[in-house]
């Protein structure tokens, strides 16, 4: 089947995988060994740069290259990766055309799959209703939230929601939520202006860090320096607590206090990617896969990994942080250490001193530090920062666009458009915390709810009499059913008693599958009958 | 609760409503009517340019200008519509973020709703698995799509399946389908440069119409130059016939041939919005609502229509087409009738004599008809399409990026990117045709399915005894779950007996349903056992 050439399969297209791609290029020839790229987009994210995205400051295409057009020579498996056989040195991907596998074999495989966002444990409702900030995909999603609770704000005539509506909560302050923070700021600004009914006072946006100062990656005195920048964007800074918990109306704080929102972003730590999560015989520690200082992972002399992926030990008896800037020189001597394995000449342990870091701060400044002693601030820091991440964009035809749209952004306004590719509804999970609603009597029937965890009770309210609990239910049970069948609106409401996770099925899927599917039809018909005659017993015994 | 001003809603944000919130605030002051229109998007399409973001020769959002910009004065509903009470003089609207209506009392009603390709029966797989153009997000969508299936040819070594990857079919060659068959081309060969393990023979284009020439709005000569052109563009044209139905393999023609393909493209004609087919009282004729010549809808005398939504009469005894250039001219008679009922004088008919009439086909080539006569083709007609069209799109700043755009695109390559903003999974409807797989034994297995019409064979693959069917299943019965909830592959092949409708639930959704509802997990395993057991005496006895 496969022609004599050795193979090297790289899992993952951020800047790690791409540059060791690119560095493997240059040390073998194609004759020789054939390099595999498998990646779930068909392009690489240049993400110091995403958040420039929100306030359409770069267009949607600006921040992403095709690997096609990176790696012309590489051989691109644009798929998700089903599993990893360390055992017999293969890896296994899924084609949305087909149903079989598609199964690469590889005699070196690269580990440069980053780490992931995607929350395993659904505990404490941030996986179900907090937005990311990840990849380009999580920055449109949060363009268009931002757009739409604006819109749906200056319609609103309820006070309570119109401020939820507004109100703008931001979890942890290392660089991409302190950079998310500024962003959200200048953009809420902009939007203003397009919509005059919505006045400024009627904004808030807060940053919640667990420190005392936030951009710990960098001197306290950049730190404060920010601090007071954001201040005056009008940012209201929790700091010495964590979001604890998000629920489709608040954001809960360590603290106990409750923010109305719906809009919640976390930057929280991201995990082990899944897919090496699932692998056995890969040496995890601090969610991140072991490796040598020359970048073997522990134990296999033909695995490697590089990047957000790996924990990587350096020589000063720290460990490569996960940055762009040491992803790419761990490439360089990831590829090197391949190419002295085939010649049999030793292998080199990582090294690399950074630069300098620098953090943006929405529109026109950043703070930073470079060398390690140089501090800079303000306007300065933000032409700095600009120039020095526009150097390392990938390609001499995104550096132009780039430069263009900067340009143009100068001149022409920005238009606050909402992006939307998919409309088409899903089922949706939920979390709520005790004593929140799900739903009111009289609310408009929307969705079908079934209880992952957690208990509800269900509540009716009788003319005259006030509210009377007539039911509770825990889980493994359903609600919500007889408003959908009837084609009315709730009939009671149901409360949550306790931390409850549920399943919100929208109403035209679950008339489809209940209409279609016998058998589910007959039983629904059953309990809706009994719980009606429930209901018939409550009302003359009470 | 509302002030005492009039007040006029406008339901519908493309050309007809957006011109007629404009030429109703030149002719009204806030203060003695307030002006509120209603829309799904926050945006106007401006959908002559559309089929040019399919190969990015302009950007995501350079052809939608935002409403907010354009109607400044104007009250935005960013809402869907849930139903019009024409007795009541009220709209009710949804809010993503409320369970409960938004009611809009209104003196006029304007409707501008366009037409809908939302199909509402399922009986051809066209609304399953074609693909439409009307909008920005179709755009998107198909841009995605032809990106996704090209990347998967590339390293897909079963020839069938690659075949049908690289087979495009569009159906319906008017105005639109004859542009996205040139555009599609155009972007096919760019990407042919990107990703050169796919060779030009390789690539199939269809353009499926039901009469003997194409663009039927415009004279037979400017029709068979169109025709030439596509051909050397390498287009198939399969003349008097139609797509009459779609599967996930193949599109069927009317004549009985299958095309394998993974990528059809329908511009079919449009139907009836549907809230306004919903809508009790309202006269309609060729789906579409029935007015008087002053625009106002027959038997109403403050409920009006305009756009692709009315059918309109003309003096000449024809009907307005469905044009932007129509919309806009009934937009400034509809407004000026409204202001004449309101000081009593004599409502207008609506009279308007077009212009002419052009249509692109791709890279640098346009065919088309000024004042009725002059026929222009080639070249000079695409410098004239754009010159037009770029004149007519709404707000300076708009322009400008667009005219930038233009500049950049000659000198810079577009990157194919696929833009994934929602990678939520869905429940999918599917169509197949008597005879066409669903799975294979073996398969991965990745959905549960229920039987919505039709009915699909189970079939078993035993060793050295061949293949036997050992169970028939039919509408309301479901398959599949048993290599689900075991985690192996498909334990049998699935056959369709006669046109077959499924929904389709993802892995990850039915088992999160099935472990949290109790109920539905205790019938599952009783179906299950009873489906294993037969299939045990069915081994025995075969």
């Amino acid at each position: 089947m496969r022609d004599k050439r050795r193979r090297i399969v790289i899992l993952g297209g951020g800047f790690g995988g791409v540059y060791t791609a690119k560095y493997l290029h240059s040390l073998f020839s194609s004759e020789e060994v054939e390099i595999c790229l498998v990646n779930r987009d068909n392009y690489m994210t240049f993400q110091p740069m995403l958040a420039e995205v929100i306030g359409d400051a770069l267009g949607v295409y600006d921040t992403v290259s095709a690997l096609s057009s990176l790696l012309p020579k590489t051989s691109l498996y644009i798929n998700e990766i089903e599993k990893i056989d360390l055992d017999n040195k293969k890896v296994f991907l899924i084609c949305p055309f087909k149903k079989q596998h598609i199964v690469l074999e590889y005699n070196e495989l690269v580990l440069a799959l980053g780490n992931s966002t995607d929350f395993i444990h659904l505990h404490n409702g941030v996986a179900q209703h907090a937005l990311r900030f990840k990849n380009l995909s999580d920055t449109l999603i949060l363009r268009n939230h931002i757009i739409n609770v604006f819109q749906a704000a200056s319609t609103e005539t309820n006070p309570q929601l119109r401020q939820a509506l507004l109100t703008f909560v931001i979890g942890g302050a290392g660089f991409t939520g302190t950079e998310v923070a500024a962003e959200v700021c200048d953009f809420l600004n902009k939007m203003l202006k397009k919509i005059p009914s919505i006045k400024k006072e009627e904004l808030r946006v807060f940053l919640v860090h667990s420190k005392d100062i936030i951009l710990n990656e960098l001197s306290p005195s950049l730190g404060r320096y920010a601090m007071e920048l954001l201040r005056k964007k009008g940012v209201t800074l929790k700091m010495g607590m964590k979001v604890e918990a998000v629920t489709p109306h608040h954001a809960v704080l360590s603290n106990h206090e409750k923010i109305a929102s719906k809009t919640v972003i976390s930057t929280a730590p991201a995990n082990l990617n899944l897919v090496l999560a699932a692998t056995k015989g890969l040496p995890v520690s601090h969610d991140r896969i072991k490796t040598l200082p020359n970048l073997q992972v522990e134990g296999y002399d033909h695995v490697w990994a590089l990047g957000d992926a790996a924990h990587i030990p350096l020589s000063n008896g720290h460990f490569a942080p996960p940055t762009a800037q040491f992803a790419v020189r761990e490439a360089n001597t990831l590829a090197k250490n391949i190419a002295a394995k085939y010649s049999q000449r030793p292998l080199k342990p990582f090294q690399f001193k950074p630069l300098g870091l620098l953090a943006a701060l929405g529109h026109r400044k950043a703070v930073g530090e470079l060398f390690g002693f140089i501090k800079i601030s303000g306007f300065l820091a933000w032409i700095m920062w600009r120039a020095i991440y526009w150097s390392k964009m990938p390609g001499l035809s995104r550096k132009l666009k780039v430069l263009f749209t900067w340009i143009l952004d100068l001149f022409i306004p920005s238009e606050p458009v909402v992006l939307n590719i998919n409309s088409r509804k899903v089922m949706h999970h939920l979390h709520y915390k005790a004593s929140e609603m799900v739903f009111d009597q009289g609310d408009l029937a929307d969705f079908l709810y079934i209880i992952l965890k957690g208990r509800v009770a269900i509540i009716k309210k009788f003319q005259n009499e006030g509210e009377k609990i007539i039911k509770e239910l825990a889980a493994g049970n359903f609600f919500g059913e007889i408003a959908l069948t009837k084609d009315i609106t709730r009939t009671a409401k149901v409360v949550c008693l306790e931390s409850t996770d549920l399943i919100a099925i929208p109403k035209d899927e679950f008339l489809v599958m209940k209409d279609s599917f016998l058998e589910l039809d007959t039983f629904l018909t059953a309990v809706q009958a009994e719980r009606l005659e429930e209901l018939n017993k409550f009302k003359k015994s009470s």
